[in-house]
């Protein structure tokens, strides 16, 4: 690397490292994005609000102590639009987003809690069918929803139906996963094709005049991460991929274990559809959601292991990786595109795809 | 009771026993008015599809076990308008409504989860504002925020910010708490004066032209409970009041527990602005929220010891025997009027307050 490029690193970096700031009036949809937006805020108002150590990992998932029992206590809201798309609804989607938190903290899923929050007018056939996906997708979890809660607000105070989902978990293993324990040397892998969701729900709303053979990879990995986690003892860290895309997550990797993570554009499985219609929207599939995808750092030596694991699953057939970590550049994300030069990947700006989960 | 009232009163019964079924083709804000709509919602739709014998008792919090540790989980959303109101706002609501849930289960609450849709345009300001109260609100009640989501949505597809609490606590008692456990004999016992929140609450929204000194009686009630259970063995159920307010309480004591409930309206706790605001929006205090205030079964040689652990608690400084519960008639609420008739007190009908919490 260059002087002048590592001047430009070296000043990125600094800019990242002052206190997070807000520097809007107002709520912007860039704040729910799940990127830069959704960061600063979460640190600037939430973290400096509610600020405890349990808190402050900002893993997927708290870890708790209860009496002798560890558990793993995480929550979503989803806001889905539209409410059913190919491949599931926000139903199946709040159940696999809150088991798929708990999965890659390390914990396995055991119950949830679901809350509604209904428009008037909303059909209750609707609802029915929302619910019943939430039933579906619970057993095919292994999870039980055991208390929920449903408000009304008048018409024109939501769209249809919000749903959030908390989840409770057990960890039983002994190891510490999390970001904190990626090293250099680690390699990434994700567990498949990256960005299904975010597309299809883009096609959903018919904001691209084009056809394409794809649907939601909703799914719950708890199934995946069990035999991962069994497989392979070298299992640093996972996050499932979802608002923000497989960027975020790198760049939250990067920063959180003060690594680099280097990329190679080639490595990361996606489909044609998911690249043609990116294309179209002009944004890039590294930062298209996710909702049945993980992306994992394994230790070098452990990297076949985990790979012949994953892939012995349906949902991860398709493992690949995708790239490696150093020390080096610590904060940084960099691509090894496939023209053969290299750039930075930033956490997403703005927000693209906004209600995509 | 001559022949005729009987006869009645068992063809009401018989009514109330018919499965359920939503009539309406589209959600009202009846089925979030925590009545009557609300429960026919709750068994035709959830407790159809989700059906478990974890979500069945219905309680306030389910309980769980994990490992050795006996839990505690619980979830509300909260939609409130305004967000600010005397005495509080949506996030102390949140917190204390969630640690409520728990601790009128017998659970001692621990962590909160909380999920934030915000609406474009919400100031930064205000969310601050919400966020600060409630981490002064789990302060207070002892318990961490200890992982959150946040989205956002369009303009005019929320109403400023909602917000969701999901809450873990631990069950260290032995008895089983619940309105399975209240037999014929108890006396049935509320905390404080019925209402405040609700009626502050529309006075809030300038509803009504009249001013009123009160404010919103949201508060923790875990310190309530926890010196009531220590002082008292001879507690079976306990619910806090919130939407729907007591009658509604009453009436799920009344169909679980296959008992009637005998209330007499002069022993009631009714602020005097709370009657008589409620008197001009037509409404029984009795169906007015309380965020603050919990309903106890207790057996009646229990009564006194009861009722002075509560009173030396600052939030339970009025509690009052209100009623007493009958083997006859299972499934009635009846009231004694000050009048010295004698009416039936069913579930709310309808939302005379919708949004109240």
């Amino acid at each position: 690397m260059i002087d002048r490029e590592r001047q430009v690193l070296d000043r990125i970096e600094r800019q990242r490292r002052r206190p997070a700031k807000v520097r809007e009036e107002r709520v912007t949809l860039s704040h729910g994005s799940g990127g830069k937006a959704t960061h600063t805020l979460i640190e600037a108002v939430f973290l400096d609000a509610f600020g405890n150590p349990l808190l402050a990992p900002l893993e997927d998932a708290a870890r708790l102590r209860v009496g002798d029992a560890r558990l793993a206590l995480t929550t979503d809201s989803y806001v889905v639009s539209p409410l059913f798309f190919p491949g599931g609804n926000i139903g199946d989607l709040a159940v696999n987003g809150t088991v798929n938190d708990l999965a890659v903290s390390g914990a396995t899923p055991l119950y949830l809690t679901c809350g509604f929050i209904l428009e008037e007018g909303f059909p209750i056939a609707e609802l029915t069918r929302i619910v019943a996906s939430m039933r579906a997708a619970a057993d095919r979890a292994g999870v039980a929803i055991v208390t929920g809660d449903t408000k009304v607000v008048q018409r024109g105070k939501a769209d249809g139906c919000y749903v959030n989902t908390a989840g409770v978990g057990v960890v039983e293993g002994s190891g510490e996963l999390g970001m904190a324990a990626v090293r250099p040397g680690d390699v990434v892998i994700v567990s498949g094709p990256i960005g299904e969701h975010g597309v299809t729900i883009m096609l959903a709303r018919g904001e691209l005049d084009i056809e394409a053979d794809l649907s939601s990879d909703t799914a719950p990995l708890n199934g995946l991460v069990a035999e991962l986690l069994a497989a392979c003892g070298g299992v640093h860290a996972m996050r499932d991929a979802t608002r923000g895309g497989v960027a975020t997550i790198l760049n939250e990797m990067a920063t959180d274990a003060q690594v680099s993570v280097i990329v190679d554009e080639d490595a990361i499985p996606v489909k044609a559809e998911v690249r043609g219609a990116s294309e179209l929207l002009g944004i890039d599939p590294l930062y298209v959601a996710c909702e049945g995808r993980l992306v994992a750092a394994v230790a070098a030596d452990h990297a076949d292991a985990a790979l012949t694991a994953m892939r012995a699953h349906p949902l991860g057939a398709q493992a690949a990786v995708i790239g490696r970590v150093e020390a080096d550049q610590p904060g940084m994300v960099l691509l090894n595109t496939a023209f053969g030069g290299t750039r930075i990947v930033d956490m997403l700006v703005g927000d693209p795809l906004p209600r995509i989960c």
